[in-house]
């Protein structure tokens, strides 16, 4: 592209962007396009730090294109709509998570599975059909085509709920699609941070019998009694490992560090399935006798397609599951990127985009 | 056990077993238990050499107790039943595959997978209830539940079907369980050994479009030509490798040597499976990211249980499958089992015991 970031599209944005690997983030002013006749256009008013922006703002995924604006867990509410769209009106809250794209004639997609559609198109650091890149929600509006606007229900709060783009669905989908979510099955939740906090509420309002498993010992009271789990397992305590052995249907491991899974294949069952929506960068150690005694699984699952992310809103706002988030503002995004790389949040940063990004204009 | 193995039973009992981890077989007396009134007793006719085989008389999984004697391929002439059997009659054709025990009472064996009951009691190396030590099929007869008995139809060679009661069922089973050998499907067998080439074998019986994936191109010719594979790949040619990605609904690994696993996972549709059925020593590296990118799953899978394996004798006498063997004489064992390391072998050994190990006795 020729063109500044100011004159790809007639419509002026402004929001922060990264510039280089260093991740610092800045005010930056770019555009988006007009409002398509399938398009939904609407003011930013909240958007939650997932750890996917500071991988990105970091370049540690070695795919980052600066400047990049992150964020995809945006709320808002619709200021324009096209003339085809029947989705939304002005007014309404909605939300776009990670996608604002795919193919729409792939097997993926013909079973609302744009999520793993090979030419998905991500909502920030990837590029349209017309060569213009995404940019995030870390930016004063949003324009997307109505395919992929989540509504957000009536009683489902905008800074809260907006986590539930990202982080709800990353854990409500395997929860269903691998049968853990069932009254009367074991479902073991790895790692309580922005993905875990809200996969033991999931798991709990669907039914299951939830166990958090953590390095950390201190999180035992939180997990319990504040977010609700039935058990915690400390990973690094042999015996309590030993003693929970074979005893799960399910585990969702939301750890993106590295670490070692032959004791997690342990905890299983046989037929059991241990799903990974953590990304560590390094390959951990696959022990294969692990999975032929037993007949186990390891699987990996990324997000949801945007028929089942409606769907989680709605159950969500059904079972008063949110997110547990700090809002924060937006000129404190560095500081909460270098708290967010240390996990020093419960759980979740959400910036007030709305009322706090207008005063960094330049 | 403070018998010996002759005296721990009324039975005499003659086989050839390793007596360290050099792994070296030699005649061997023993002793069997008489018929009880469950009980079959066949005089073994032909035993194969499973891989597993090798492991374990030379312990390399650390689990061995000697004296040894292997053999999970076992089939025979029934000379004696106990009162209450009902499943055979003297003089039929029979099998023992892998197990001879099991709990009968967990959710495995309640639904017939009796392969994955913690308690399971394998062929050999294993411990009955009354703490004796099982032994297995390089012997001259054998006894057991007539749970654990399998019918040979009366067309399946008794020779080259002995090994499906392991390498056979190991395949089969993934191939149903998982979906893969269906029409339509495209599923992949990596490694044309004793596994791998049954495998091609029943993929194509059940309707499968099937392509073996090998290091080896020398294996082409006999992969399309005399086991009717659809296609072949060569895994260390990157262009080929490339084409193919994205084009399998399954694949079936069954190589037991370190080998990277990403490559097969690039070669999988989204949600489809790479279901490990060989062993290696050490872990492999598991490429997270590769997984989550199409919620992809790595399974492991580990033979059969006994109804399941019954059904697979079965299918294999109605579609002609039998394995590609090499019958042997006894004494020729320590040769064959030297040869079996280096992989010179198509596609496996079997033993002729009926006609061979009277011979050997001393």
């Amino acid at each position: 592209m020729s063109k500044s970031p100011e004159e790809q599209h007639p419509v002026k944005a402004f929001g922060w962007a990264a510039r280089d690997q260093s991740g610092h983030l800045s005010p930056f002013n770019f555009s988006r396009r007009t409002t398509g006749e399938e398009d939904v256009r609407f003011k930013v008013l909240y958007c939650g730090i997932c750890h996917s922006d500071l991988h990105s703002v970091k370049n540690e995924w070695s795919i980052s294109t600066y400047p990049l604006v992150p964020g995809h867990e945006i709320v808002g509410e619709v200021t324009e709509i096209g003339e085809k769209v029947k989705k939304v009106k002005v007014g309404d809250k909605v939300g776009v998570g990670c996608l604002v794209g795919a193919c729409h004639s792939c097997e993926s997609c013909e079973n609302d599975l744009e999520n793993y559609c090979p030419k998905l198109i991500l909502t920030y650091n990837s590029i349209y059909p017309d060569g213009t890149p995404t940019y995030g929600g870390y930016s004063d509006h949003m324009v997307a085509n109505e395919h992929y606007i989540i509504r957000f229900p009536d009683n489902m709060p905008l800074d809260a709920g907006a986590p539930l783009l990202c982080a709800g669905i990353t854990v409500y989908s395997p929860l269903k699609y691998f049968g853990f979510g069932e009254p009367g099955k074991h479902v073991g939740i790895v790692g309580l941070g922005g993905l875990g906090h809200v996969g033991v509420k999931f798991a709990k309002a669907l039914g299951a019998r939830v166990t958090v498993i953590s390095t950390s010992p201190a999180k035992k009271d939180e997990a319990l009694n504040i977010l609700g789990a039935d058990s915690f397992l400390v990973s690094r305590d042999q015996d309590q490992m030993q003693g929970a052995i074979g005893t799960f249907d399910g585990i969702i491991d939301t750890v993106s560090a590295a670490h070692p899974i032959m004791p997690l294949l342990g905890l299983l069952k046989s037929h059991g399935k241990l799903v990974m929506v953590g990304a560590p960068e390094k390959p951990l150690e696959l022990p294969v006798f692990s999975l032929i005694v037993g007949r186990k699984t390891i699987a990996g699952s990324g997000i949801g397609g945007l028929k089942e992310t409606q769907e989680m809103i709605d159950f969500a706002a059904k079972h008063n599951i949110t997110a547990d988030v700090e809002v924060i503002s937006m000129d404190y995004v560095n500081t909460a990127m270098e708290r967010l790389a240390k996990a020093d949040v419960r759980y979740r940063f959400v910036i007030d985009i709305g009322n706090t990004l207008p005063a960094t204009k330049t």
